[in-house]
């Protein structure tokens, strides 16, 4: 037998360290584009457990792999095909620590999923904004991790925004208690910012202090027919000046993206579907009253239709009707995956270059690749597109993937580039963009990151080969 | 002459190199504690300039102290009396590089003034929040360097969080060009963030990509008397469920703060002066209208009134009355100063233990130091007072402060550690406090903090002995 194995077994329960048997769960990615295989899971109970586990696997000079609800899209939490890596999974460690209702904060340990979180805070009265599809699964350590973004960015910021403090076990297996509820504290460097989003490369996230807000008294949300990306840039423009903060999302969503969700899905009703080349999902909340909200959001939408801004509109009269715009946003991902395989970008810029950006970028890939189909949709608030290249219809999937993705890849990534963006806006890098990172970063900050990985993680347990390529 | 001197002078040109006359402007801390004395005062005018100038000290082991427009608060941006480190600058950098209207940014030189910058932004009919007592001589590149926090705090965040990107001058003399306009950018570690806050130690920001948000129809100010502090923050918890984000200001006065006002700027009118031991100024900012604000503002104060939170309330009728408000809390600082010297501390702890805090901390004061008195003010929307000892009436106050000052920061700080509180909640650490960090900071953090520091900036050229003690 392997010894660190032994010594695992000992420190957190032999039950709790798999090795036999289907191991999928842990070792294939939610994309199911890679299917690693892990030296074992472990699966740690404790804060002072995780500290055990880091301090073997980094004596015995074993990779640890930290993972949450494993719903990562660019394979950063899983293990390699090595067969030496340790995932270490954090789901055991799903406690509640407690909420404190006048400090506005709540503490969780790094598995709780996020949906957990959020009944929490509704619990009480409160309110956790983050929300994105995978909310059901994934897990708040994940969130933190990788600096998840999601639907509420516009208003409550990235996952990095509504974190207060954090409870850590460094590569070293010590713990540092940073789990500040404060809202001021400058004595110092902010490690806090630097593990979230550092995608479990330079230490192991086991527990959070999270900001909570007041629950608005009602939430709207209303769907507009946009004659172009440039009408829709203006039209957020208007939002943001009537609504200020009340505005707390604002998607677009092309038109052929849309008519995957029709065809695919034909009992679902699209807005407007046949008129307008774009939809915009927008939500306004509100502290007053619904029918507050009301009269402001038809308010708006009656300027923006005086101005030319949108051809039509509808506000939800309910929350059913709200709840069925939404299904329609959140089916573009599984009617794109019916429709066949894709090339998936999540790409931001700044919002003031995205029209152009993407009539540039269409007209590039329409001319280089003959019948290539774009699905387009995602955060306009926040610059942050889901800009995806689909075969042409009736193409072989795998033969188009196997063929153009790199140059797809190329072509996007560098109009990103020309246009000031981001090749990974809220997905993050992990082991499936490391590679090309190095291509659109800049060389010193590649350099100032390689630097502080060797300063906090000299040894490289953590993660290795994620972010920053080998 | 010393060669590093010619060399600098050759660089930024011999009337931005100053060793001669009085150079107190750039070598006198802003509170004047201390004075120190500097190789020389450089001051670069551009990005190129300061990176050729870190180059040279690198090369000659000389020390450069990164200064803005000299208000800090804790000598950190000061030299030290060795007359062997250079003061650098970054007055001269104080070009607005370009406001982005549809993607809500401005990009400053990291010398503009605040103020100047405030401007920038309403000039666009847009808003740059962050407001604090020094905004017209403080510097963004100051405000970015030590995360500043000021009034607005509740609404918007810290200076970290109004920042989307930096360009920053290693302590290789390189420049990263950061200045991304992006809300979302998860590609590795957050770089902006580990420099925003890390007090020149890590490098130099040369200038900076701010957000700007859509500025508010109307913003009103309230003046309540509070009976006391659990009061304030039942009054606190009920502002925000009713006003929602629309709570930009909540700030709280204690009677012998105001007292002091009242004193020595008698031509000032302090509302409920004698009736109240606590006063709380509110402001609320609505997207919607003036009437609205008012309505929204008035029903507050009367739910608060009828739930006996408070006792008293007025809503300012204009302008001119909300700017009497906000004089009367600015001008606390400059009463305590005429009422002679005070040991200041700015603190922050968990808003839900800030009456515990208040209460146990004002009675052992009063028990140890005869006569002593508290002038307590601060944010508390953000948990933030300024706990500031003021000597005995009628004594001799340097005398008081050069006998008491160790033992009341003991007691005050040990006092904020039992409430898991932070010794600096906005003001930074600097060469102040940078000795008593470690008394009050987890060893992990630390330590980490020293691996960070000596990884980006190996030579130690960046302000030695602030933030992290020699």
């Amino acid at each position: 037998m392997n010894p660190l194995i032994d010594k695992l077994r000992a420190t957190v329960g032999a039950p709790h360290v798999l090795t036999d048997g289907d191991l999928g769960a842990w070792e294939e990615d939610w994309r199911k584009r890679v299917r690693g295989k892990a030296l074992a899971v472990v699966r740690p109970g404790s804060t002072a457990e995780v500290a055990a586990v880091v301090k073997a696997c980094a004596e015995a000079g074993t990779s640890i792999v930290p993972q949450g609800g494993n719903t990562g899209l660019v394979c950063g939490g899983v293990p390699d095909d090595s067969g030496t890596e340790i995932v270490l999974s954090l789901q055991r460690l799903n406690a509640v620590r407690g909420l404190d209702r006048d400090n506005l904060t709540l503490t969780v340990e790094a598995g709780c999923i996020l949906q957990s979180v959020q009944e929490a805070a509704e619990q009480a009265g409160l309110l956790f904004p983050l929300s994105l599809a995978a909310e059901g699964s994934c897990t708040i350590g994940g969130n933190l991790s990788t600096n998840a973004g999601g639907t509420q960015v516009l208003r409550y910021g990235n996952t990095r925004e509504l974190c207060l403090g954090l409870e850590v076990v460094t590569a070293q297996g010590e713990v540092w208690d940073g789990l500040s509820g404060l809202r001021k504290d400058n004595t110092g460097y902010d490690l806090r910012q630097l593990f979230i989003g550092s995608e479990g490369t330079l230490g192991v996230i086991t527990a959070a202090t999270l900001k909570l807000f007041p629950r608005p008294a009602a939430s709207l949300t209303a769907w507009a027919a946009v004659p172009s990306m440039e009408h829709a840039v203006r039209l957020l423009e208007l939002a943001h000046g009537r609504l200020g903060p009340g505005l707390t999302g604002f998607e677009v969503m092309g038109r052929f993206a849309l008519s995957l969700v029709s065809k695919h899905f034909p009992q679902q009703r699209v807005p407007f579907a046949d008129e307008s080349p774009w939809g915009v999902l927008l939500e306004n909340a509100d502290h007053e009253s619904e029918a507050h909200a009301r009269a402001q959001f038809e308010g708006l939408l009656e300027a923006a239709l005086e101005q030319g801004l949108v051809t039509d509109a509808v506000v939800a009269e309910n929350l059913a009707q709200a709840a069925q715009l939404w299904h329609v946003r959140e089916s573009i991902s599984m009617a794109q995956a019916q429709e066949g395989l894709n090339i998936k970008h999540d790409i931001s810029v700044p919002i003031s270059r995205i029209p152009a950006f993407c009539e540039e970028t269409d007209a590039l890939l329409v001319r280089e690749i003959a019948g290539v189909r774009l699905v387009n949709f995602g955060h306009l608030g926040d610059g942050n597109l889901h800009y995806n290249v689909q075969a042409p219809e009736g193409a072989d999937g795998p033969a188009f993937l196997r063929e153009q993705e790199d140059r797809v890849n190329d072509l996007v990534y560098s109009q990103v580039r020309r246009f000031g963006g981001s090749i990974s806006a809220e997905h993050g890098v992990g082991a499936l963009k490391a590679g090309t990172l190095p291509d659109y970063k800049s060389p010193v900050a590649l350099s100032m990151m390689r630097a502080i990985k060797q300063a906090l993680d000299p040894k490289g347990v953590f993660n290795p080969g994620r972010v920053l390529h080998r």
